[in-house]
């Protein structure tokens, strides 16, 4: 049976996405919780209830569209992503998987094939840290692997609480009850753009990745003391954004220190207090994310970090506190889901090369509670988390055709 | 005759408006044209009035009360200082010179003295630059020293124009018509704590400056190149935040290189763009002050931030851009000024010493059209600009007490 991806419809409802924003675009941003969130989430369900299928949504937003086999006791297979932004974000991150999901099982649908194993398309809660300082809760609350304290513990910066702000989009249920059972996916596969230089450079379509690099967060928070900035004189000084400063350049010189292309170390976000011209600054927060393919690597990034700012601490006389946000291992493929995507590449010509995410995706997560892997494709430079973020048309519908394929097979096993 | 000031009613009236904030004290913030700006306005108008002292209020908000002269042709005298604070600051910069005038006037009045010139006490318009990025615009304006376009040029953070925030405030006029003329003050003497450790120290209760400190603002914008947090890899970066790691890091180096114990340099400003934990940093503003009393001296810092920041553009590749906020010269007291208040300090035998100001202050620019001189009065540990800024009510007393009788010899004279 001949399976159709309907390449003007998907690209239309990207562009359709895109436009939901809190920015105007090219410059995207939805953060999680907000009215363009709840506006994203409607206009998306539509979509689901004109296909026919039917959508479930569980306490933290994480919403299930399920298209049924037929044998529904069967474990499903699981595909997906997010569509949460992040401020001045690009179109493609995350939404591809998502909508290309959807038009995937559109094309199984209209080809009239009849899959044993039902098929859930995922759209994922907050991929993105930016509201709450720590990426994916929703996959990892799906997969166990956040507490049941979560709940009240994670707070965003105006120090709402996950449950205060899941209750105000109107999501009901415990913490606890987001949690999956380990055989409730038989399989998981997420599609999405590489953000990376390589697919492009090397003029290949799709990428096969059989291993998810393992992120690190820390936030390093520094107390110096204030005072005027014209009548504090500089022997006196514990100014915590200059020790901020040495911080976040031994963050870089760690980073680069192992040699290894892989290994990357950012400051991306930086609060100063109190924050005014002709004030010296006496508390500095900053979050710092490392990340590396080899676990034993990135934690020797880490600890080369622990060491600058406890020198910094010592020889500048301000406090620095170091908290661990997360620090998760890093995610293998399955063998089988791998073989199942390159043997859809192969059907439908398409060259294809395995490679390793440097980012970190709910796959990552999901691969606790399932075999998983991930297709990618190529974006224009190696470009993302930016409004040029790019990708071609073609390339997002041949992402779309190996995941059709990949999940047909799946679903047939 | 006597003069006494009512040090309980002057210490209560410094505790009330210091509750009039929008934080809870003892952080105190008072941004100009906020809500807490009108609010501790209309309650310093009551004391006003209650006094029966006249009160003008020009197109941008400064107050002038007025307690008229036996010869009200003659050029007054002018006092007063700022009631805006800087977010997380302490009740006693800028509140002690404006309830320390008005306890002065007060004072003067309740002696039965008749004084041949009017005594006009300010209250300055945004001494701090929290809002518009430049300090003492309430007293530019009136010195002239700023051009007319101010009132469309001036904007805040959130890209409001000083022309609609005073306008939403509720002043009117232009922005031209605030400009005083140079005839108008005979004198002009500011109560003011020290914001540094001298006096305190030394033991001595009266400082009288007799210079104020240069200072400069630079905005310095560094544009490098964003991207995903984990594929960006580090050979390929311009963090722009790096970049500005290694600028804070000079401005501190420069201004220390001077040997001086009169330089600053301080980075009390910086925002980072887009702000995300798994995002490289593309864009950094930051807000560089440059202090010192030497003016050529200042210049040689400012110099080689320059150079630092040439070297650091070079060397990352990325963009840096140095906008000049402010570069005022410094400035002399009048000795006439300094003489009466020393005077005053023997008739009350009150110990003194000339001073130099570090911090600057709207006398900075009265001193442009009017013979100008300081009191400073010691503040604990030289602390300022936090919420634990504290002076005794003893040495508020005393400042006061040398305040009215300095304006009692120059509204003689």
């Amino acid at each position: 049976m001949q399976i159709t991806i309907n390449e003007t419809r998907l690209i239309s409802e990207l562009e359709a996405l895109a436009a939901i924003s809190e920015l105007e675009p090219p410059a995207i941003t939805r953060i999680v919780y907000s009215d363009a969130d709840r506006r994203a989430r409607e206009w998306f369900r539509g979509l689901c209830d004109e296909a026919g299928l039917s959508v479930r949504v569980d306490a933290i937003g994480n919403v299930f569209v399920r298209w049924e086999g037929s044998e529904p006791e069967l474990a499903a297979i699981g595909t997906g992503s997010h569509i949460d932004a992040i401020p001045h974000a690009g179109a493609y991150d995350g939404t591809v998987g998502v909508l290309g999901g959807l038009e995937a099982i559109r094309a199984l649908q209209e080809s009239g094939m009849k899959l044993r194993r039902p098929i859930e398309l995922l759209l994922f809660t907050a991929e993105e840290p930016t509201r709450f300082g720590i990426g994916c809760f929703g996959s990892r609350l799906l997969a166990g692997t956040l507490d049941s304290g979560a709940g009240e513990r994670l707070n965003d910066p105006d120090g709402a609480t996950l449950n205060e702000l899941r209750a105000a989009a109107g999501y009901k249920g415990t913490v606890e009850s987001v949690r999956l059972p380990k055989d409730h996916y038989a399989g998981f596969v997420e599609l999405h753009i590489e953000q990376g230089p390589l697919l492009e450079r090397e003029g290949i379509p799709i990428g096969i990745v059989t291993n998810i690099a393992a992120p690190s967060g820390l936030r390093i928070t520094i107390e110096g003391e204030g005072g005027h900035a014209g009548a504090l004189l500089m022997p006196y000084r514990k100014d915590a954004f200059c020790a901020a400063a040495e911080i976040v350049l031994a963050v870089e010189r760690s980073a680069k220190s192992t040699g290894a292309i892989d290994t990357c170390g950012t400051v991306g976000k930086c609060s100063i207090h109190p924050g005014a011209v002709n004030s010296v600054p006496s508390r500095v927060q900053m979050e710092v994310d490392v990340r590396d393919t080899d676990e034993a690597r990135r934690d020797g990034v880490l600890a080369r970090i622990r060491e600058a700012c406890a020198d910094v601490a010592a020889r500048r006389g301000v406090k620095v506190e170091i908290e661990v946000v997360n620090a998760d291992a890093p995610a293998e493929s399955s063998r089988t889901i791998v073989d199942a995507i390159s043997q859809s590449a192969d059907e439908l010509g398409l060259p294809w090369k395995k490679m390793v995410s440097r980012a970190y995706h709910d796959s990552l997560f999901m691969a606790r509670i399932a075999p998983m892997a991930m297709i990618f494709i190529p974006c224009r430079d190696g470009v993302s988390h930016r409004p040029d973020e790019y990708a071609k048309p073609e390339d997002i519908a041949n992402g779309a055709r190996v995941l059709a394929h990949t999940l047909a097979k799946l679903a047939q096993a």
